[in-house]
C-alpha cells in the first residue's frame, strides 16, 4: 500500500522532508533558462522545457536523501500545454527515481466534474479501449470547500488505484484565518473540516498504523497542529510552511510519532533555490545548483533530526 | 470594462444564459470520436481533437444566442497536455466569436502561487522579453478557502488586464452544506464568505452598477440567493445548477434586477447534450447536436423571460 510504501521511505532515509518543487522561471539558474531560449526562442516550449530540466536536475541529485517531492502544478500550468506537459514529465521521473510524488494541485469541484479530476489525476482516462494514467501522481492535494460529494470520487480512485490525498484544512498563509479560523458551534472551522477528513478516510489504514487520506496543517501554525492531531489521529499531515514562511523544526516535531512518522514536512523554496542562498552560495557555483539542494536537503534532515532526537 | 460588455451582451440578446462546456467524451456524438481516433488512434490526442470539435459547432450555433460560455477545464485537463491545448483553443475560439469566456477553474493557492496561476490565466506570462496571454480567460471561478492573500493576485490582474472572477460563495451540489453551511458567529459560513467576496471587490464597479467580482451562488438554493444577494447588491452572480441539476427559472429570477441584469445562469448537460435529451432528439439527428444547443439555448431563454417578464 501506497502509505506504506510512504512509511517505509521515511523510515529508511531517516527523515520526513517532501521537496516542493517550485520551479518559477526567474529563480532558475540563468544558464538552463539561456539554454532554452537558445534552442527555442523565447517561447512557452522554452520556458516549459527550462522547467523541467531545473527539476530532472534537482530530482537526480536528492533522489536518495528525501523520500518526496511536490510538483506545485501553478508553476507549470501558467506556461499553458506545454508547461502541463513539463509537469506531467517531472511526475514521471521523480517516479522512476524512486521518489513518491506529492502533485500540488489543490482542485475541488463537484460530482462528475470531480471524477474527471480524480480520472485524469488518479485513475484512468478513457479514449475508446484504450486507459491512459494521464497525470500519474501518487498524491495530490485537494480543497474541502465544496464538501462531501466532491471528494467522494477521489476517495474511490484512492482505493482502487492506491493513491492518497492530502485536504487542505488549515493552510500555512496568514490570511488562512479569514475563513479556517471562523468560530463554529463546534470549534474552529479547521476543527470541523478536520473532522469531515476523519469521516472520508474512514475505514482506509495501512500497516504504519496511518490512512491515505491525509491533511494539509501549516507549520507556521503549531497551536493547530495539535489540536488537529487529536481530531485525526491517524491521518498523515502534509506541512508546509517550513523555513522561508517561518515554521521551525520545533513546530513540526510535534506532529512527528515517536517512530518519525506521521507527517511530510514540505519545504520548496528553501531547497530547490538554496544555490542562490547566503548559506550556500559561496560553497556552490550556480551551476551545483542540484548539488546545492541535496546539501539543504541533508542540512534540513539534521535539523529535524535535532529537534526530534526519538526519530529514527 | 469587461463587466460592462457583459451587461450590454445580456441586454442585447435578452437573456444572461451561459452555456457550460463540459464536454465529456462518452456524452459526445460518436460520430466525432470515431472521425479522431481514425485520424490520431485512441489517443490523447483523438479525445483532445473531439472534444474541441464538439465545443467548435456548439460555438458556432450558440455565438448569437447567448452572451457567455463556460468551459470547465477539468473534463480537458483529464487528458493532459493534449487536453489543455484543446482547452486554450476553445477558450480562444470563443472569444473570436464574440462570446465572453469564463474559465471554470475554481483554483485556489497561496501568495506566489495564486500569482502564476493569476498570470497564467488572467494575466501574461514572461519568456525572456516575450509575453505571452496563456489562457486568456475573460473571467474565471476562484476557490476562497485560503482567503485574502490568496485572492489578491487575481484582483490585481482583474485590474490591469481588465478580467473579472466569479467566487464560489454557495455551490450548487447537496453536499456544499458540509462546510459551507456551518452556523458561524455571524450567520452561515457562506454569509461569511459573501461578506469577505464584497469586500475583495470594493471599488471595482463598471458602468452597469455591478463589480467583476463576483459570486457562485447554486440555482439549486433560492432562500439562499436571496440572502446572498442581501449581502452583494453589487456583485454579479453565476448561478449554475439550473435544468439538470433542478433549479427553475424562478429560483433563478430572484438574482436578477429590473433590467435582467445581475446574474448568470449556468446550464451545460441542458444546452451541450439537447441532442440526446428526450425533448429534443426527435426534431435533431445526432450530427445536429449544435442545431438542438441552439434550440435549447432559445428555449431556455424563453423560460427565464417567463419567470422574469420585466428583463429585457
Amino acid at each position: 500500500m501506497l502509505i506504506d510504501r510512504l512509511a517505509e521511505r521515511i523510515t529508511g532515509l531517516g527523515n520526513p522532508i517532501v521537496a516542493g518543487l517550485d520551479p518559477r522561471l526567474e529563480n532558475i539558474p540563468e544558464f538552463i533558462v539561456n539554454e532554452m531560449t537558445d534552442a527555442y526562442g523565447e517561447t512557452l516550449k522554452a520556458a516549459a522545457e527550462a522547467i523541467f530540466e531545473f527539476c530532472r536536475v534537482i530530482i537526480d541529485e536528492i533522489r536518495d536523501t528525501v523520500p518526496a517531492v511536490k510538483p506545485q502544478i501553478a508553476f507549470f500550468e501558467q506556461y499553458g500545454a506545454e508547461g502541463v506537459g513539463a509537469y506531467i514529465r517531472t511526475v514521471a521521473y521523480a517516479k522512476k527515481k524512486g521518489l513518491i510524488v506529492i502533485g500540488d494541485i489543490k482542485r475541488g469541484d463537484i460530482a462528475s466534474t470531480a471524477a474527471a479530476y480524480s480520472d485524469g489525476h488518479l485513475g484512468e482516462a478513457a479514449v475508446g479501449a484504450a486507459k491512459f494514467k494521464v497525470f500519474d501522481e501518487d498524491f495530490i492535494t485537494l480543497n474541502p470547500y465544496l464538501g462531501s460529494d466532491a471528494v467522494a470520487p477521489f476517495i474511490e480512485n484512492c482505493e482502487k488505484y492506491d493513491r492518497g490525498l492530502f485536504i487542505l484544512v488549515k493552510t500555512s498563509n496568514a490570511s488562512s484565518r479569514d475563513i479556517q479560523d471562523l468560530k463554529t458551534g463546534n470549534g474552529f472551522l479547521y476543527e470541523e473540516v478536520a473532522r469531515l477528513v476523519g469521516e472520508w478516510g474512514k475505514g482506509l489504514k495501512g500497516k504504519c498504523g496511518y490512512g491515505p487520506v491525509g491533511a494539509v496543517v501549516g507549520a507556521t501554525f503549531p497551536e493547530q497542529i495539535i489540536k488537529i492531531r487529536g481530531i485525526l489521529p491517524d491521518a498523515f499531515f502534509l506541512v508546509p510552511g517550513y523555513g522561508a514562511q517561518g515554521g521551525t523544526a520545533k513546530d513540526v516535531a510535534a506532529c512527528l510519532d515517536k517512530n518519525g512518522l506521521g507527517a511530510l514536512v514540505s519545504s520548496s523554496r528553501g531547497i530547490i533555490f538554496a544555490y542562490a542562498d547566503e548559506k550556500y552560495k559561496n560553497r556552490f557555483a550556480e551551476r551545483e545548483f542540484g548539488k546545492a539542494a541535496r546539501q539543504a536537503c541533508l542540512d534540513m534532515a539534521g535539523s529535524l533530526r535535532g529537534a526530534n532526537p526519538v526519530s529514527p
